[in-house]
């Protein structure tokens, strides 16, 4: 594998300096042969499916494993988006002269490589190495086992894509899935300037424990709504509704519904009646449980992120034992306020220290897309370098080039 | 431990609503109180020296541990010049609205608690705390054994200076010196929003290795000046002069000098003069042996920042020998050309990966004063959110906050 990075290395040397014009040719290229391709990448993924479903594979991660026409032909026209964003990544950010007549420039510049740990979806695959190439990037690609043939194939035909316009190791793919490899990859500080997890909280927590590479923390999404007491019930039962349901699976969903006591008892039977309808299950804390027939919400419960249709619901006495309940449980992605109290609204949207902050809308909104940054890597939900959606100005840094005439100190 | 980091964390939720007036005054107010207290500061740190002496510690190391009348007064109106820089913390750093009518600001907010861990120097202690107030950090600082008599000193002084305005849990000092904290400290991800390790290659490998907190790297500086074939050679040797000898023990001095083979022969003879002169010891390669005498650089000295009036100096055949040895030595902190010939300049600015690049000028200008930051926290060597000097806007982050009227997506 170091041999691998090696020349992921050296590719990012030759990608850093290319131009524009060859990278969006890439782009276009690896769209066109993932359709030219497609009966091969759907026969390669169909191994992959067999063996889950041998091994029993949950239902819901075979629907994550699997590709069919439709879905190879939408990941195939989201590359063609990313390759129209206009996105300038040799920008020059600042300039400014010091006092000695140094002209420094602050200019944008990619990372170099980027390392990207991820679980069942095939389709990431072509998500992250399209983003980093038009970054100028190389990413290094490490996927899930379950999904090993599908991956290979998608990555043979972004090379077969991008030969001859740009260095095919500038997408390295790593196909050992040994768990193993993912230790080596993230003590790889040599050759990896940034590792991205994407996937369930575990890997997630071993990749920020074992990393000596720096690492951006994405998508963990305890996500909250609080429902003020001088909240609009009607705005604040269509929200919660849409954060909870629309769909449940993804991290900007909300997996607690905060209710101050001044409106529970009006509020909690109508979320109760409208929930029920869509066949969430409400786990409520006692005071809920007062107003409403429930289960019952234990502290453990507060502190998991379903991605289900269950939701924990709290009796809060106020608006600081709301933002004390925010501040202890929430994962710093996404929070909610519903009021018609600007005054609260603002400081809620102070205190909370989350990427985003609503008020008076789902949560759902935290999206690259939705914030029109038309793509994403992932949603962090650090604090260091990128917060909320993570796009293609967050996959880069910077670089100060200083030009003297002979100044020295 | 724990509890002491459980205040600075609720008192980061005060310092992060709190007036800047307020801040100012909290900064005015340490800036006179080090210098009423100075004979008290002067008195504990003379403890550290007595035991510092007795433990046999270098010369130059009890030099860094010392105050003097004039250090502390030195110390108190650098305080007063980070209080008048004029910093935003609150600043809007874009606004946007989507196509769903939701109005999103992407505003400036301080990480929350920031934690530093550094060696002997006590000034240390008020720098960070005064940069970390400046931009509504929390900080937690730990200093080293060697200084913590004059740290507790400076830290009490500090308290009683910001008492009454600020929670003085906002500067919150680890007065436990076992080596055992600092591991506590780092995995403590629960209340540090950013760990900045400031001292040796050990102790930021220690943090970078066992830290669960985001790090920032700082400091490590192998940083090279490559002497062009058509760079003009008076040029060169003042610069190599005042970049090797002006302060040798800092980051930003130069450790390796690549010389053109084009130059080499008419180059070394003048360095060498130059740098006797000095007392500067020249290790070279073989090539270098062959036209001066000096001792000989095995592989293990271009990997090594001497910190001292120690050089390396090795011939290269070309531009891009020249870019692969500081490819594979730099710690990507300064690297300088020096040429007339503005498109080698230019490829070497691009293609040389480290935080700043120059052209004609001494790497000893990377400097948070310099730059015109008006101070720094350190010099990232890292590519993740802070590369170079990093100064009060690189000890920010940011949030979005969403404001909606009942969107559902």
């Amino acid at each position: 594998m170091i041999e691998k990075l090696k020349q992921a290395k050296a590719a990012s040397k030759v990608l850093g300096i290319i131009s524009v014009s060859k990278i969006n040719k890439a782009l276009e290229n690896i769209s066109k042969e993932l359709i030219n391709n497609l009966e091969f990448i759907l026969k390669e993924n169909e191994k992959d499916i067999i063996a889950a479903k041998e091994k029993n594979i949950s239902k819901a991660m075979i629907d994550r494993l699997l590709l069919t026409k439709e879905r190879i032909k939408s990941i195939s026209e989201d590359v063609l988006k990313i390759k129209e964003i206009n996105f300038d990544i040799d920008k020059v950010l600042d300039t400014f002269t010091t006092k000695e007549g140094l002209l420094i420039e602050k200019v944008r510049v990619p990372f170099g490589v980027i390392g990207a740990i991820y679980e069942a979806r095939p389709n990431v695959s072509v998500d992250i190495a399209v983003l980093c190439l038009k970054t100028k990037n190389v990413c290094v690609l490490k996927g899930g086992s379950e999904a090993l043939n599908s991956n290979k194939a998608i990555v043979k035909v972004m090379h077969q894509a991008i030969s001859g316009i740009l260095p095919v190791e500038a997408i390295t793919f790593i196909d050992d899935t040994n768990r193993e490899k993912v230790l080596e990859l993230i003590k790889a500080k040599e050759y990896l300037d940034l590792v991205v997890p994407r996937g369930g909280k575990n890997l997630i927590n071993f990749v920020v424990e074992n990393s000596l590479v720096p690492v951006i923390e994405t998508g963990a999404g305890i996500c909250h709504l609080y429902i003020e007491k001088e909240a609009n019930l009607d705005k604040a039962l269509r929200i919660a509704h849409n954060a909870k349901t629309s769909r449940p699976s993804v991290c900007n969903a909300i997996e607690t519904i905060l209710v101050d006591e001044a409106v529970a008892e009006t509020f909690l039977p109508q979320l109760k009646d409208l929930f029920t309808k869509s066949n969430v299950i409400i786990k409520g804390c006692k005071k809920t449980r007062e107003i409403i027939e429930c289960e019952k919400a234990s502290e453990i419960d507060f502190a998991t992120e379903y991605l289900d249709l269950i939701v924990s619901v709290k009796v809060v006495e106020n608006f600081d034992e709301a933002i004390d309940h925010i501040s202890t449980y929430s994962t710093k992605h996404s929070d909610a306020i519903i009021t018609e109290n600007n005054k609260k609204a603002n400081d809620f949207l102070n205190l909370v220290d989350s990427a985003c902050v609503y008020h008076n809308a789902s949560t759902r909104f935290t999206d690259g897309g939705c914030f029109g940054f038309g793509a994403e890597l992932g949603i962090s939900t650090q604090k260091l370098h990128a917060r909320g959606p993570m796009a293609l100005v967050e996959m880069t840094t910077y670089k100060y080039k200083i030009h003297g005439k002979g100044q020295i100190r």
